[in-house]
């Protein structure tokens, strides 16, 4: 455990991560809905508001446009991912050393977990080198941790969920990304699961403003410690008033009426 | 051989090692009966009872618990696991260094080998590395000797758990976590079979005190030099008690009925 | 990220990469049409005309003749490569280091990706390793983007050639060399899908002058960066004028007709 | 090639090497004939014989014990071996580091390799880095040289055992243990095919003593020089009368009448 | 590539290389038609013969006998070979490190590759780690390019072994050694393909003297650089004279006929 007490990706122990490595794991065609963002400076000029503790790419696009934000950005380094070309079994290549991304600038590495796939095994001493070389930099590890693949059936399941959270305690990440279990009870359940791990929802379907900010409201409230988000921000049309508003639920607490008052 | 005089995971020749891995192996549900298990602060504080010679966990755990406890209690840090979630052959992750755990203050490590398993050969590969590693810190080995898998029947036959014991010796730990054969005569055979290994029973099922304290008492009076105990102590609501029981029984041999009067 | 601005292998942005790998990946029945190809001393005979701006060959024939060429021709040393004896899933042998291609003189590293084969996975972690020593010594990495095996149904469709170029912006390529995606608009697509990194179209098919011609200007009019060509360049008799076409083409922006007088 | 002469596993030029790493090969059971022999002390007592000229164990087993004995037996490092549990093709475990066989004192490794097995390639690839890390210790390395598995119809055919001699000296062993072909005919072109390489015989079937000593005559009268035994002398009432017999036809060169004389 | 100039494997450009690596590809059934050939001695004596300009054997073979021979025959260490009681599909272990060979006095390296086998990738990707040790030992590589496995429908199709022989070209092979393909003109489009690798022919299948000799003059007239034989010399009685012969042939130039007169 690195308390991120002193990390730039926390404030106040909360987190908004922009993820934005969909290039490389879903293909340009995400960028359909708002074709500007194909362009990688669009999204990280949102990155640069005030709300995004940490801004997750991969290598590439690090070398590319990091420089330029290095002051007004925290990076999280991808450091593993696939195209989904990919059709073997749940699995995820590492593209970048953790010793290259602190080279960079890196505030934090990012690294999935597909707990439950075949590979399961070689991704967790996979994770378990570069956690150790994070360690080493004082760099905190966030783990995407979704079960997938031949051994799970049901990756929404609560108890799918709750265990994922756990693998990211007992592994040894700081922070775990996982999916939201469907209930505030539920919720509740994974956070405890992860003990002093935070705790970040990953995205969560496209809805309306006030349904996505209450979805956030809710893990907030089941003691979750924030959010990591994509296209739920950068497929919108009004994102950086969305970021006003998830600043305002996640780091002042206003709740859901008052953030969207921001908006 | 390492010999254990002198290492503070066994007490004149004894040991008694709590478990809380199952996080990983099992998955947060294993915490449902006693909620507050969930919490590794409450097993940790178990764990610093006298009775206690060794806390096994995994790598994330020891980080954010272990400074706060290393005063007070020994780790154990178990190198390798996997979450139940994983349908492949029986395998095992090797999720912690032995020269990060030395780092953190490991007093000793634990290493999970499935004899019989299709992954047999490479689990042995890496636990010599494992084994040669910690004879450099010198920290002692505990194997967690478990045959399992393609070529594994019946794992609780008395001649498969001998083999664990002696697959223990030969490939060179100091400590043998096997299951309990069944009988007192088989326990005997395990014990002979280890030669100066350290053999401590596993777990057993959750029974009365009673049943559960004279289990334990056959594995000594076959040999047997303690118990690794996990769910059997602290899914118990009395675990305190339990503990205290279990530090008459086990380091001042009181014999069944005088343990169970500390209760 | 690496700025080409200063490498010899672009010039003023732009790119003619000659390659001649064709004796490891299709055999000596390549060089049947122009039986004198054959010899790489013809085609790097070629490869010092001023239009090329770099030559990829394998470390066999560049240890071969680049001595003898280093003044006069940029070396791409294309690290992976495999014959098509091979019937298994698509993958590409790494033939050579970046330290020893660097020792030769390199000027940019070459390296295919075999997107959506069962080993990209493994091929995405090589080409990690390979870039990250490549950035040690400051040498572009170009990227031979090829979806192709178990994962790919049509290697033509726009949106897998879009991918492609994506995966080599976000895996750390400096340049892709994709195929024609077969339309204008989709070739634009692609060139945006890179952001920063230069793309630059694989070969065509053998066709008329002009055709060829015009092809290239559609890839300059969508944005592209220029053109990676092999048989299409040295399977003419006409090789040497058609690079001067090629020169004016790309580096003049002479347009087609005014291209075509040159010959 | 190590000329032996000098080494003290051999005595002018021939050997008698004791195996004792069955509880990992065959396990426990394997000491039901015999009880007292679970206990290594038993049979580290009697390599101390002047007849044996090498104790071979495994790492565990050398660890626990050999501090006592490492004035009164050479021995040999028995590198590699697996559990009977594993029901893959046949395969076997490096276990043991010659840097740290080495470290314990070892006079000699022992490297098992299965020709005709489908883990052929990569055992022969262990193999030849033990070698050359022996090399460098002046260790001699002995070949337990078994064709074995998917490759191998018979493997007491005559051909298939001079193929494992003639093995062991084209890859760089000192000595060669294989089974007896079943005629002093057969064992004699094993011999030749050895070369220089030293060729035991390995085990042979328990039968009375005067039928194991003649097998033994025979194999020396075919130019083999000397037994690698195991069971056929600890699981004998009168094993020290055995070792008695096997000096005086080895070492002494007695004959079998003679031998028996000792007993 | 490297000058074979200044090496002592060539002579003028031209190689005779003498293999008997056999032992371990074929097995010792390959010296029953001549059995003192079983003994290494007396097939490296005949290395001594003046034609002979390298000579090919595996590890062991050269540690028992090279010292005994290293003023008078040039060591080719063949890295790289597997028995045939290998029932995979074709692949070869390395058996033998560059540094060691080199340390050992090896004037050249040799390694099989096996084209279009399902370990060609592999197999390649050894040969490069290989190649670049052995430059930066100054030693020559000679590959023994055999397409074979499940990717060779034919193995002596003029393009198959054009094929082979540009392999060892593209990879930075010195020599390539290849089947003969059939015809001269065949040959001659081999050599070609080899650009200035040396080819040299294997083997050969056993005739009469002057058929033999004839097919040996043949290489040489369609550009081929030499001849590397096993068993159609030393499976010869009169190994000797047609060692003499080839002499005059290959390094004479004298043709077949007076060639023969050598005998």
């Amino acid at each position: 455990m690195r308390s991120l007490e002193g990390s730039p990706i926390a404030r106040d122990g909360k987190l908004l991560v922009l993820a934005y490595d969909h290039g490389l794991e879903h293909g340009p065609t995400d960028f359909d809905p708002v074709p500007e963002t194909m362009d990688p400076e669009t999204v990280f000029d949102l990155a640069t508001h005030d709300a995004v503790t940490g801004f997750a790419v991969q290598k590439g696009v690090a070398e590319a446009y990091y420089p330029s934000y290095e002051d007004s950005v925290n990076l999280v380094a991808k450091l593993n991912g696939t195209s989904n070309l990919w059709m073997g079994e749940y699995d995820s290549a590492v593209n970048w050393s953790v010793e290259y991304a602190n080279e960079l600038g890196a505030d934090a590495i990012g690294f999935t977990l597909y707990g439950g796939s075949n590979h399961e095994v070689e991704m967790a001493e996979e994770f378990a080198q570069a956690q150790e070389a994070a360690r080493e930099h004082d760099l905190p590890a966030i783990m995407w941790s979704y079960p997938r693949g031949q051994g799970v059936k049901n990756d929404t399941k609560d108890e799918v969920i709750a265990y994922a959270a756990r693998q990211a305690l007992e592994l040894g990440a700081d922070v775990a990304k996982v999916k939201y279990p469907g209930s505030p009870e539920a919720m509740e359940w994974v956070t405890e699961s992860a003990g002093p791990v935070k705790v970040i929802m990953s995205g969560g379907s496209k809805t309306s403003d006030r349904e996505f900010l209450e979805s956030v409201q809710n893990v907030l409230d089941a003691g979750g410690d924030g959010l990591a988000v994509g296209r739920n921000v950068w497929q919108r049309e009004n994102a950086e008033a969305m970021l006003d508003a998830l600043e305002a639920l996640i780091f002042e607490e206003t709740g859901v009426d008052a953030a969207l008052d921001r908006m």
